[in-house]
């Protein structure tokens, strides 16, 4: 079963299978400095807030490490954590991911980062959620404009200069 | 399905769905003191580690706190952590549950406590693991032995007068 949830021009979202998401998104960069963007702490807080004041807390990125950012909305706070499973620099990353409004409701997202050969990236993230329940409030929630949003800023760093 | 897993004379482990174990265990004492040892850092570091040194680094019984513990045993140290859901008190405890040797492999553990009404109290735990693999590999990590041994410390912590 492969549903498509929704798309915007640049996002694919779908549904590979029941408790399972996938994003694709291409971005107009060279694999480092994705990574780089997905990675290091002061350029996370730069797009990953969508405009919010981002504290990061915590990022350890390595097998066991854990990490934590709280987004500082108008209408409120929002922690964010989890913890590394798998780190492969510039390929793969394997973590947990909880938000502090729904806790213990964890999913598991595998992002991959692939070099499109033309100084392009597409990045993959498949979510593992544990229930369908789990799943179905994140969409419900407004995952995909929250994703769109962040991915928008990320872009906007992307296109500057370095 | 319900496969049963395996039993001691105290002890009944069951397989009702395949991500899922549930494991019954009566207690000769009263709800309340059961409820105070799952909960209280100073009891459960008298029992949750089988004669093991516990440190309780984080327990904050409430929806969305975090617990951690860390165990010194002879051949190593142990940490496990994770996030209460739900906190009913007396009654019921939901929480996750990762060990940090297969970090970001979290399981959802729901407990209930029932008052068999003659002085001793029936717990029932039924864990939700995220994959089938993550409960096999609880499974052949030895768990029952290690449930049996924190359940025969916490039968002799039980047994002192209080």
């Amino acid at each position: 079963m492969t549903t498509q949830v929704a798309s915007s021009p640049k996002v694919l979202v779908t549904q590979p299978a029941e408790r399972e998401l996938r994003i694709e998104r291409i971005f107009n960069a060279s694999r480092e400095r994705v990574w780089k963007a997905l990675t290091h702490p002061t350029l996370i807080a730069q797009w990953w807030g969508r405009g919010n004041k981002l504290v990061i807390e915590r990022m350890d990125v390595q097998p066991g490490g854990h990490w934590r950012f709280v987004e500082h909305a108008p209408d409120g706070t929002y922690g964010f954590e989890g913890r590394f499973r798998e780190v492969k620099p510039l390929e793969r990353l394997e973590q947990t991911f909880e938000w502090d409004g729904a806790p213990g409701h964890v999913s598991v997202d595998i992002t991959t980062l692939e070099d499109l050969g033309d100084g392009r990236t597409k990045l993959v993230s498949v979510s593992l959620f544990h229930t369908v329940e789990d799943l179905q409030g994140m969409v419900g929630a407004g995952m995909e404009q929250g994703i769109n949003q962040s991915y928008a800023a990320l872009d906007a760093l992307l296109a500057q200069p370095h």
